[in-house]
């Protein structure tokens, strides 16, 4: 088997990478480093079967000699704009990074007939729903470029597999968290209190709940999922059943750097940024029914993140 | 009012700029002249309260000179490649002409601060479902490029109509049908008869089953569903409650064109060609609440068409 991890040096990509190669399969990793750091392929970079290639998925020409020259399996396409709130600033970051990167890499499928895809959707696809989200809930009304962008992707994979045969796996995921973090609300909360170890500052009313995935979670439900093949699209929800308020995340992270004293305050509302959910829920029955379940709550998810990404940074 | 119509010289876009002159508003339309007809506008066109703008909405330059120089109250953005097969052959098609130009139209509104948008989306949106359509449904996973092009409009609209407080309406239409077409199986029809009055070939079985609309119910459905404002998006699903299959839609045109002895053909299989659907039915109790319903089945829609688009064309 031979992979193309896209975003494959960012926080999910270079975890899935490690997963890949430890199984004996051949990667290609393509990242541009916005996000992703050459650091978070140390493991990878000793391995022959491994290769990294640094451009951007927007670059058409250089992303489909890259095609032709190798013959792919199989796409991981995890690269994206990961930053919700910068997609709201600058309109064109999810549009390019996001929704434009998938429309390159499904040319490119097509053009050489790469028949396999599996792709890093969001459950910011669905936006604001107050009920339990299955894969078949509706209507899908995103609030986030970052999640338009999503279902932009979502939607153009699903009429390629459809035209030009492809099969496509389609993983909806809620917040995945571990070390190597690129961006998301522990990487914050570090961020800011090694800024500033005696204040910090949460968005929004530090109540916002939603389940969070530990990584090695996900890639356990990623080997699952790729190898159903009853349909063209597999649509699947991944989550942990439980879930976790922003206020825990804050004292998780204040706690396992030690730190006494830190004033906590808040920029006040339902939710932290626009474009951001109040709370989400998964019915996550679908996956169940192949054998997954998460290993870990989300609770201690966090707990188990933060403790990691403390010690890969040395701090 | 000042509207801008894109796509206002094509078949819905030209009836809707009549429709828009009649009651006096002000109408800007954009046409890029690949699907409509200067013809279509022959009524607009000695209107005072009217404009012609010829350009392409990929050209976001004068597009952004035409949002700047006039102050629009609303858009009605019908522009969009209407062409499903040409979709599947070239991908940039409906990449280009539906999605690109929705998104084009988007980044201007936000940066001359138009707040109103009616979007003509499509069932294709759906893809391939057995059961009735609701405004709810889901999954979403079209099964041409079109759909995806259409859906990945309606989440961008999502979005921006959250992001920048911008109000939406995003109709899903049926099969809709009139006089001055552009596309379509009436307009195939017609067109292959005239080349040949011998011999119709049909593509698939003649007995995909859809609901058709008839263009004045249509544009009451508009007038009634853009005074709804009780959500930023707005979404409506409009159709008649009939269906009528394609063997009645061809053998209507032959009858009407007053043709004898035409040999039928077919290409065969259940569907006229990749991304089409056998069948589909919306449920259109929502727009039913607001007091609409269409004064025409799907089978009189079809004799209305035929006969007027005859008519037009002085056949």
């Amino acid at each position: 088997m031979k992979a193309l991890v896209t975003g494959g040096a960012g926080f999910i990509g270079s975890h899935l990478v490690d997963r890949l190669l430890e199984r004996g399969e051949k990667v290609v990793c393509v990242d541009n480093f916005l996000l992703g750091k050459k650091e978070y392929l140390s493991d990878a970079l000793g391995n022959n079967n491994f290769q990294l290639r640094e451009f951007d998925l927007l670059d058409l020409e250089t992303l489909d000699c890259l095609f032709r020259e190798q013959n792919f399996d199989i796409v991981y396409h995890l690269a994206a704009n990961s930053d919700i709130q910068q997609g709201y600033e600058d309109i064109n970051v999810d549009y390019k990074n996001t929704f434009l990167s998938t429309y390159n890499i499904l040319c490119c499928m097509k053009k050489n007939n790469v028949k396999e895809i599996a792709f890093a959707s969001s459950s910011a696809i669905y936006g604001n729903h107050t009920d339990i989200l299955k894969e078949d809930s509706g209507p899908l009304m995103p609030i986030s470029n970052y999640g338009a962008a999503k279902l932009a992707s979502e939607a153009y994979i699903s009429s390629f597999c459809e035209c030009y045969n492809i099969n496509a796996w389609i993983i909806r995921f809620p917040n995945v968290i571990g070390w190597r973090l690129t961006h998301g609300v522990i990487f914050d909360f570090i961020n800011k209190l090694l800024d500033d170890p005696n204040q910090l500052l949460i968005l929004g009313n530090g109540k916002q709940t939603k389940p969070y995935l530990y990584i090695s979670d996900l890639l356990d439900a990623f080997d699952i999922i790729i190898k159903q093949n009853d349909s063209k699209v597999q649509l699947y929800n991944v989550s942990s059943d439980s879930l976790s308020d922003v206020n825990f995340i804050a004292n998780t992270v204040i706690n396992l750097l030690n730190l006494k004293n830190v004033k906590i305050s808040y920029t006040g509302g339902n939710v932290g940024w626009i474009g951001d959910v109040e709370k989400f829920f998964y019915d996550t029955s679908k996956i169940k029914k192949l054998g997954w379940s998460s290993t870990h709550t989300s609770d201690e998810a966090i707990k188990l993140s933060v403790k990691k990404e403390i010690a890969f940074r040395h701090l």
